[in-house]
């Protein structure tokens, strides 16, 4: 049922019935190393390009979620990413012989393909949903910034894009955790232009989607265990708990930022945190679900966030628009 | 209801409450010149660049509904574009205060929109949901082709991307027409890499959802009294029929495209016809929906076409992955 507020609480709570989680060699040296489903070495995963082999990080997450699930079948796969054209996604699911809704959020396409299964299950439409996304470092590096060949200098706002996927198949029943509610982003725009700066950027769509979600709920932030947003890094997280606190909101105790929680900025030179369409997806399904599952959180609210700037917008001077997508889980 | 083969029948049919279509100089001097809304003489609309004129066709687009609704608001936008992450939309979206779904489907996006608007709105997670798309001639070219300044030649197959953008606002009640039926489109790869002959490559992607359409509604061709492909210009037309013919499909009679509907060929030197998100959703918004709310048509299927690569995966060697949706109208 729509509830206002951007926020629809589900009439029938689609289930988790699996996720799978694939990441890069550098995110399987990370502090959530031996949380991911599959490390994969090889930026290239055997092909010959970045993009093809962004397409196969996505392929590998969607087909773990698959074997993992009971069914090993859904009806609608809802995926993007961040390459032009979504074609990550458009190239990873052909042969698959499965319906595709393309979708594009930036950074927050988790929670939105989310949103987009979730109704399309709680309504009937479809008995199985997966939800998908991807990125990939040295993609997002060659179409968004500098050649990686270049060896660009960059500055401590920035963000690592992660290499990897992940992917969650909703149902009808089944599984222990459940979505009861979503809320879809406004875009927010405060006129912050640099594209090194996206945590800068999105702080104040995660703070615009996580009010409009506790006020059409009636809760408050900490009636969650654990409120996630997707990668604002630390600059961004700073930012998002001071606006939060002048709105009397206190993200002091339960609030952790998926790009924070991807690499250890201290040893591996990742700047601000993670990033890219994989790194909330792919903490989602290793870090967050799993505590979901074994019983730690009850209750979670996962709040992905994307910059809708284009190389292009940026060339002609504009600012960045952002967006944040909310979705709460039980168990 | 899931009814297999891709296909939902909507519980609770959305119906149509108001749609409006805006096009350029161009489409406005072609033969469905006194159907549109608004034509535009300004290709920027009186911004400095084409990225930003195609945003304010949007944005026009998106008002116009909105002005000829009764209630003048929707709870979700679901829109989404061809430029490289789907800036059109980001930007032409921001500052309207409203929650959006970014999504991606080449040209077939409307019939996108339509798909998860009508699921969220059947699934009651919206009253109302408002779908809109665009394109760019300009813009298109200089992403896609090459720049206008070049002057490059045409080849005969093809497509002439449309400047305009049409939107539809979808509620629980009112209205004379709604929709009845969707079928999302799986992708289609025939291997055919010429990015001058989109009509080729998307026609195996239009009769593959028109047969699982068929397959899972239990319906003959013959029970539409049009049947509209959404692009496939006069090459990929004479394709769909020659496809749907050898599988014993009749499309004869009832069959038409918003690309070859769009342009004069003979007098506007459009080539192969219309293409680009904004054909398919502008000659719905002017052609088909007031023939459905005038009860000349009762009974439509839409099937909007695209091509889901991007100039990188072109220059890469790769062939075009197609995808084609399917929306059933009934008044």
């Amino acid at each position: 049922m729509y509830q206002g507020n951007q926020t629809i609480c589900f009439d029938n709570p689609p289930h988790i019935l699996s996720h799978y989680a694939v990441v890069g060699k550098k995110e399987g040296e990370g502090p959530l190393r031996d949380l991911f489903d599959r490390i994969e070495n090889d930026p290239y995963m055997g092909e010959d390009n970045w993009e093809k082999g962004e397409s196969s990080f996505l392929k590998a997450a969607i087909e773990g979620a698959l074997s993992k699930s009971e069914t090993a079948n859904a009806d609608f796969i809802i995926a993007g990413d961040l390459l032009n054209q979504c074609t990550a996604s458009g190239y990873g699911i052909r042969g698959m012989n499965c319906a595709f809704l393309g979708i594009y959020g930036a950074c927050s396409t988790m929670a939105e393909s989310l949103i987009v299964g979730s109704a399309l299950v709680s309504g009937k439409s479809a008995r199985r949903a997966l939800c998908a996304t991807s990125s990939h470092f040295c993609g997002a590096e060659k179409q968004f910034r500098l050649p990686l060949e270049y060896g660009g200098q960059r500055t401590p706002t920035a963000q690592w894009t992660v290499t990897g996927s992940g992917a969650v198949i909703l149902g009808e029943d089944g599984g222990k955790v459940r979505i009861t509610h979503a809320t879809a982003g406004k875009i927010t725009d405060m006129g912050v232009s640099d594209a090194n700066n996206m945590g800068g950027a999105m702080a104040p769509a995660f703070i615009d989607t996580l009010e409009a979600h506790l006020a059409a709920s009636g809760r408050s932030a900490g009636y969650y265990d654990a409120i996630f947003s997707g990668d604002l890094g630390f600059v961004g997280k700073d930012i998002a708990i001071e606006l939060a606190h002048n709105d009397n909101i206190d993200l002091s105790r339960n609030y952790e930022d998926c790009g924070c929680l991807m690499f250890d900025s201290q040893t591996q030179d990742t700047h601000a945190g993670g990033s890219g369409c994989g790194c909330s997806a792919s903490v989602l399904c290793s870090y967050i679900l799993p505590r979901l599952e074994s019983g730690k959180y009850k209750k979670v609210l996962f709040i992905a966030t994307g910059a809708l700037m284009s190389p292009v917008s940026s060339m002609q001077g504009e600012s960045i628009p952002a967006i944040a997508h909310a979705v709460a889980f039980e168990s």
